[in-house]
């Protein structure tokens, strides 16, 4: 092709995705001090978290007892630091569609107390995420070691994504949060959203197909396989047609709650205490505590 | 181990995977100017896809609309060279395996106009994108604004990747759709081959473990959930006993069709306009316009 | 926030996270000489043996065959080493809760010694890959050299991976086969856990989901489509509650079975010679040879 | 070495380094906004510069006569912002021992401001920067084209780092002029104060070890060889014995004068139009317009 | 500074920086198949021929003798892919000028031949570099190896570029010889013009400074110190007052002849058999053979 | 050329490379466990001690007093680990020519005790390179503050350098110590040997083509401008016409001594206290306390 007729092509491609009209909704515009969140950072941002709750199995694996003050000092430092700008880029993109005069220093202020509320939670986390690690253990017969667990469960990348997003949701930090979670789903399969509430000792086997709802309530040990849905059965729309939001429409998984691969249970219903839902099924409706549900056999 | 018997192990391994027997059909030789596809650069021209197509949301943040033809331009110059080079590989690699006396000039030019075409479907394609994140947003109650979609949702990196594949494939570039739509697959767990034709307004929730096979016919305004395939049932063998290729094999779903999470649906059949179908269950039968069909009942 | 204010909330964090009692079970000393296996020269191992064993598909693609041999031997010298190295540290990671005393010359002797013997099993392993990309080009007729095959095929990637680890599993060397399969897992969405035993030409279609458990066994010619689970039913418990380990527990599956999309398999059943689970089943029970079992119809 | 041993050295180490009587003068301190200029961006910044400057001879060489102005428009609006950011670390720097209450908005507009300026100057700074080249080309029987003297003659890269720091130092810019000079003088040993005025169709030949001093002044069309140096004599001291800034105290070099290899030119004398210095002599006194000095002749 | 008014002064920037008139002589346009040749490339270039010529000590230090021809095989490969691209970018260039209609398969051809004939001088590169390694060894006391020669004195790392540049100036190869040879200069302050010839055990004390011009001839066996210059007196000028190329204008420096620290040597005199030239003075005769030369007694 | 021809030179090329005659006194054979020194980790050795004697200036800028202690700590340890591997390859590499069956556990161990000495001699180089810092401020009346020495002043990074390097060197540490000075010579032309003995309040002003030799002793309060040299004069030869290694054979500099530009000193001679050295001069004999020496006047 001659160069010629090609500096043709290109310059009316340009053009045309240049204009406006073509770009409608499908692009994001930057104003002063509003830079988009950066995944790459919050990649970061992840990795240094780890770092912190899970000493010498993620970050600088030279780090032993009388040096782990530095350690985490550093770390804890950089993630403030880190926290704090993408935290503001998200409360800027989050009114980035009306005006946004107040951008300046109460919202950098506030990004930077936000950040600072959320390392005072590492504590608590590194305490819950603990009783995930040693239910993953104690419910696998193949896990030789709680190193082995925090090195490769995929569950323990996900439930710890789950955990920091959550947390950040709960602070009111806009987009963010969905942003971590996407984070483990596309290195896990794993896919909870930031805003389900989930109790102490979870686990998920393999993991990969998972789906948690954005209003999901799991409790205490609960034991959830590969390819289990807990989704939403259907959704009253508005007016214009259109879902309303915020609804609770997911599961309630009530204690010691386990389900099988590839169940998908669909609506605001009830599994109660100590039930059991077998693999490849669909529920719809309440199971009482302590029943056993699985599918209808199979023909050969 | 003394180094001195190592030498020997390494020695005879060198010279067993040096033979010409043991690498029949596994070994890519290099011919001059016949690279294989890039993986890397392949991962760049999506990234450089995808930043044209949603400005200011991939590529560079810092961009407005009055530099946004700068940017645009740039990346098209830059998105023109690096396909052009890469169709060609393509091109090469598809005729790796008889002679390749042609494979100069003729085919490098060859590689420019395709790769000038596929540059002037650009406007289109952001088009029709538009359609699936508009489906995206409306579809899913979780959803807070466009540009959550857009930044968060494996969707649409997976229909992107999707839709740059096919336009690809349509103008006969051999491989290098297949490589873009498997990137999508790895990062999202969705695997939508190239092959397949889509209509506008599409989405996915989810999506992890979805499947859309190479003859798949979607219409416009379809839904599926995640874990859900379009797959073949069974295909004809030849005299050789090995699968005919290039029969139409996969189903037909009409507009409107909504197919939840784990159905697995096989063969060429048809799903009517406005049907639903169920979860967790095997569909392998045609389904008349505006039926739903469910799972049985499981057992308790 | 006043930085004098976020000081004492950041130093009140490192001391809290910085007690011995808070990371107890979470924290992995380094001792002299025993870093962790590292995720990112495992990636290597695996970059270098996948091009070792395809040659010219992975790594350099400037290869030929007159040149093969330098590349190899330059491949095979540094696998060795980063290997060696890697070995010692699983093998240091494999003692790390008891005394290491010995950790010193006789381990770092045994780490190369290892190291030299998977090297000498690379040749096997090649041949025994090829019948895996054959099956999976017979088996596809989508697909359309075995070139796309060995490039784009998640099944192949994730084979390999299982057939790298599962040697290294079998020469005895501790946590470092589990972390392989978790690359793949990642990359592929397919689990297959390195104690699993898979005779020859083995395939998987799409792939992401499927699950094969580590006392599974599969015979030769065997297809798996996507979401197949092969797990475990229920397993013994200790007299403190916890599962036993290393029980046989997981489903035997013979030769020339196939199984479609999302069927779980689990407990040590058998699935006989020649037959077909099809989709979305749960089966707990032996099937014999030949049989073919399917879904209970679905309800309009 | 016993590793508890080395705690304790490496403990006191800590202890005694984080004194702050240790560190006095040699610390900077990091406040809120205030980073210190970055050699790594600065760098960034020198290369985007050379790339508008010099078209496809530094930067993307792909760049053509029809695609210029997408390249120079990404290219300057990066520069901008890199620009803006280090003129605000450096205005910042430059009051750091004092108070810097009013470090917030009012410099960061500022520091846009100037950065807004220094662009509007590059258009001047390219036309004298083509007749340094020109003046290059035409001064070295060697150079076989102006492409050759841009790509590859320190002088060039010297004097543009010169003409860069010199258009910042002139707008107030505190430190950073000097950086970026010192940059220039680590790659061709060719040490340009900023400060230094410097006219039309200047050149150096080989250039390393060339000195010119703060406070020199050269007219149009003068050449100097490698090791000249422009220095002062001696510097009148304040009451403390410390020495006076801002006095002029380095040579003023007319039109046309030829320094050649390792003179050095002390104080502020003035070396008179078309004058010529010989090598390796020391000069403290004025030359008058046409003289030719050589050094007094060797023993044998 | 208002967004929308930096908005005017960019965008008046970029028009006057894309005037074809602005950037006469500035801009190398990329025609197709003609890049310019690239500084990384040849930066890596530089570093594969060390690791050929001194194996082991740069490159990958893990070689050995039994596996050094793997490692020689892999480097010489990727030499001779590399260097025949940046020859042909070299050659495109010299011609890039007048027309290049010829720039295509054939100019393709003889970049190859020119890199393979490189390649095949290697062997005697080697061993003149031997002579220069031991006569840097031999001719300095704090010398503690010949491993310590080659790993840290400028001297080779000079000389080598050197001689690699003058064997493709011989060859005929444009433009790159100089880059290759600035590269030098920029590490070790040593200029060596490639054109310049040079016989064995040659060597450089410290070298900062050093300059040898384009006609230079050095026998063998000679000796220079930090800042010594071989330069031109002055040169003929043409008609139009422009230096006439070409013309022998540098010294002449017989065997063994020594010349300390900072002496200028000017125009194409000869320095004869074993002469010694003192520091700091300027020489625009010839010495005879066997004189000492010494600068004029200091005042005190 | 012909792919067929050119693997024929390419593998005549890899043979004559490859034969042990070739390449004798040029090979630097990798025995386990002796890796050479790695430029590249010194590299980053060189920064971690900048970014612990000037914290803030080098190394992460976001440190302040309440932190410092954490970023200390860290980098300590980092560089303790850096340095041991790095002494460790230095002392196998001094003991390479001869035999090193005694390389292991006890060098290791040798190698950790020289890391630990060097780190508890760190607070020591703070204090005298501060000193060296207000020598530099005080001596230049262009400087604006310490920030700028520190910052930008090529004599600064080449002062820390040599102090690293002398203290390595006192420890007993092979080749290290060279490489590192020959770094800081790369970087700003400054050659200061690391056997040199050097007082407090040491500066020198620009810098390039400075040689400091071997056996050097520089009292306090010294200056040195640009191009000057320190070295010896002519060396006393053994028995095979090699010099003897060891003898001192460089100046000695008394306090208060200030020499200018491009002068030379030679030989074993002493300058004494408080006198000056005029630029461009060759000194080879005694200059007495006090005493000032400038060059024969030039010609006109």
């Amino acid at each position: 092709m001659s160069p010629l007729n090609f500096t043709h092509i290109l310059t009316q491609a340009v053009d045309e995705l240049s204009e406006s009209e073509s770009y409608k909704g499908l692009f994001h515009q930057h104003k002063d001090g509003e830079p988009l969140p950066s995944a790459k950072v919050l990649y970061e941002i992840i990795e240094l978290s780890r770092s912190i709750l899970f000493p010498g199995y993620y970050g600088n694996s030279t780090i032993n007892s009388h040096t782990i003050n530095y350690h985490i000092g550093v770390n804890i430092e950089k993630l403030y630091d880190l926290l704090s700008e993408q935290i503001l880029a998200g409360l800027c993109f989050g009114t980035a569609e009306g005006k946004c005069n107040t951008c300046s220093d109460s919202k950098r202020e506030e990004a930077s107390r936000l950040a600072a509320k959320f390392i005072s939670k590492l504590p608590c986390m590194r305490k819950i995420l603990a009783t995930d690690v040693e239910a993953a253990y104690n419910g696998d017969p193949a896990a030789e070691s709680y190193g082995e667990v925090i090195c490769c469960y995929p569950a323990i990348k996900a439930i710890s994504n789950y955990r920091i997003a959550h947390e950040l949701l709960e602070l009111g930090v806009p987009l963010i949060p969905r942003i971590i979670t996407e984070m483990a789903h596309s290195e896990t399969g794993i896919d909870i959203h930031p805003g389900a509430k989930i109790g102490s000792y979870f686990t998920i086997d393999h993991g990969t197909g998972v789906v948690i709802g954005a209003t999901s309530i799991i409790g205490n040990n609960v034991k959830l396989y590969q390819g289990v849905t807990l989704g939403a059965k259907s959704f009253p729309l508005d007016a214009d047609g259109k879902p309303i939001k915020g609804i609770p429409r997911h599961p309630i998984l009530e204690d010691n709650v386990i389900v099988y691969s590839n169940a998908t249970i669909l609506g605001r219903i009830t599994i109660g205490k100590d039930a059991t839902v077998g693999g490849n099924i669909w529920v719809t409706e309440n199971v009482p505590a302590g029943a056993k549900i699985v599918q209808t056999k199979a023909k050969k």
